[in-house]
């Protein structure tokens, strides 16, 4: 369903991958004037719903990756849901993709993320990723202390893949469940507060690091991010820091999401993703330039934009699905009375705890701006009322 | 040519006509996850180019108006290149306009805007439309002193339709050239300076008023606009509560802008638009909601978003087409390295002096925000270099 419509001049974009984060690069890819098509896996997918030019196809197939690379310029992806293996084949063919499949080696794999950043001397929980059975995740748990955290290695994501392991019993259990897949165990961290940096990076190595963001996360699912976080003017530098390292040591193309946790003995380094991310939606209207933007830019060499705040405090409400299934548009209206409430919708079916979009708010004081937001999410999921007039 | 994507709930908008202002207005429907139809001329339009949902057909043919119609719950236009005898009859057939077809017949012929200007007491220039022949214009300008000016009543856009005449020779060949054609002839008004204000009001009769702008005109086109225009506080307030009385005198629904001059004798109404206009793209960054975001919220009848800055000053500078025909997407890079310009290019084909884009900066300080935007222009269009490193 490829359709002959092209902007003039300058290369096409090809993003694999058309949920939220194509839409909102879409989007980013209409102001500059650019070429971006679309391999979606349907027709319904929130971004093939507004793009004019959609491939579909699946990103686990060889087959639809080389017949869409084919039609592209640079291929980028917005998921993780991806082979390394058919990434370095596309590369290999010649094709530019960017994160290169080096990259996207490293970071689909919570293992070798760890590798790199132990590489780096980036402090890190205390973890193990050689995981044969139960016994090994036992012995980790004697030696580090109980409860601790088994991940899955590849392809989990808002949660899913991560679990918190109490005892032995658990650990068999789980074990069972788990059989053949790849495994990380750490050490379970008291968490102070959790933070994300965003990175863009270009191939010619200009590198902007974004204002770090706190996020507050339910059940592994992003809830809420804000920024400026609450952190002394050394965390943040440190923070930044070691966003940009993380990305210069990979040689990173296109933006990178950092999540970090404060603990008791300062920041370690929790996980990777190397593509806009839930904790960078609020700088489409919270800082001078997107991720979105800044990832365009990158993938295509062309000069980053500012990362830097536009006000004094940014905060983002995610809506996600309600449990009777209604559908946020339905209370566009109510949010949308809320002052200065920014909403996004994806247009993807309702389903509970599913991320059908988010609403950002830029204002002089945070917990002004993260209460309104917090309200307008509230009432497109119908856990909130219209406040009486 | 249609394409049966939707997004989950809500109204269909239709847009007749997909030049930049349909682009704009599309990215906006996008992050409100709302369903955007368009009716293109050609699949190259502007916003044809970028859009999931596209009809071609003619916005002239009632025939090609009716079939899009039928397909969308809620229609609007963005342009004047439209019979408002077709409105009218879609109008009777039941479907919504917004704005409606009465506004539509007022704004679309510039002898009625007066008309609607007159009878609401707003300050126009001394003007006639009882225009027969070259007699009645020589017999306007030995009683209102040459030169004077005469329009064209309906049709005319970016200077064309705009004639100054300057002795009775010239206004015999001129009617001769414009023979029946309907015709405004009105005294030349010395300007001191050009401003422009946008208005957004829904339905339900709440109206939002943005910050005034200067606009910078040379032969007719835009060139530039800043905000916050140079202008006591007197004149800004009269401005809006002008700008405002047109709207609710017409009882718009939509965004309108209203073009003003000022005079020695103080402010004078120059025209009106009816749709999201060329002096109010610098709101897509430079406002809390921008005029595409509020034209949409207008015509769905939602509660319709803060117009205030959220920067001190901002600066708009126009990308028209160089004389040799530069494709201003290959100085993207180039004008992507001016701190803070964003960036609008709306992928039409190169042509001298038609409009291809547009860069905003916000900033703390106007003549510098102007200085960047009009740099980050000038290298699109190859007027000016880069600056040395």
């Amino acid at each position: 369903m490829a359709i002959a419509r092209r902007s003039t001049g300058g290369d096409c974009v090809g993003i694999v991958g058309a949920g939220q984060l194509a839409r909102m690069t879409y989007q980013a890819g209409i102001a500059l004037g650019l070429t971006v098509r679309l391999l979606a896996e349907t027709p319904e997918d929130a971004a093939a719903l507004v793009a004019a030019d959609v491939e579909t196809g699946s990103a686990r197939s060889l087959d639809a990756l080389r017949h869409f690379a084919a039609s592209c310029d640079v291929l980028t992806f917005e998921h993780e849901l991806i082979d390394p293996a058919h990434l370095r084949d596309l590369e290999s063919a010649g094709h530019i993709l960017r994160p290169g499949a080096a990259v996207a080696t490293t970071v689909f794999d919570k293992r070798r993320q760890r590798e790199v950043m132990v590489k780096e001397g980036l402090p890190v929980p205390a973890y193990t990723d050689a995981v044969e059975g139960a016994d090994d995740v036992v012995a980790f748990g004697d030696r580090h202390g109980w409860p601790l955290v088994v991940k899955l290695a590849n392809g989990g994501y808002d949660g899913r893949g991560v679990f918190v392991v109490s005892d032995a019993v658990e650990a068999e259990q789980l074990l069972v469940e788990l059989a053949g897949r790849a495994l990380l165990v750490e050490a379970w961290v008291p968490i102070e507060r959790e933070l994300a940096v965003m990175v863009a990076r270009r191939p010619s190595g200009e590198c902007v690091v974004y204002p770090v963001v706190e996020t507050v996360q339910r059940d592994g699912i992003c809830h809420e991010v804000f920024t400026p976080a609450p952190l002394s003017a050394l965390l943040e530098a440190q923070a930044k820091a070691m966003g940009r390292r993380v990305a210069e040591s990979m040689d990173l193309v296109g933006v990178l999401a950092v999540e970090l946790f404060v603990t008791a003995d300062g920041l370690v380094v929790n996980e990777l993703a190397a593509r806009p991310h839930n904790s960078g939606h609020h700088t489409i209207e919270g800082c001078v330039t997107s991720q979105f933007e800044n990832h365009l830019r990158a993938v295509l060499d062309l000069p980053l934009g500012e990362p830097g705040l536009v006000g004094t405090a940014v905060a983002m409400a995610n809506v996600l699905g309600a449990a009777d299934g209604l559908d946020p548009q339905a209370a566009l209206g109510a949010a949308l009375e809320v002052p200065g409430a920014h909403v996004h919708l994806y247009g993807k079916q309702a389903r509970p705890g599913r991320k059908l979009g988010h609403v950002t708010v830029v204002g002089d004081d945070l917990d002004d701006a993260r209460e309104r937001a917090r309200r307008a999410a509230g009432l497109l999921m119908g856990t909130r009322e219209r406040e009486p007039v």
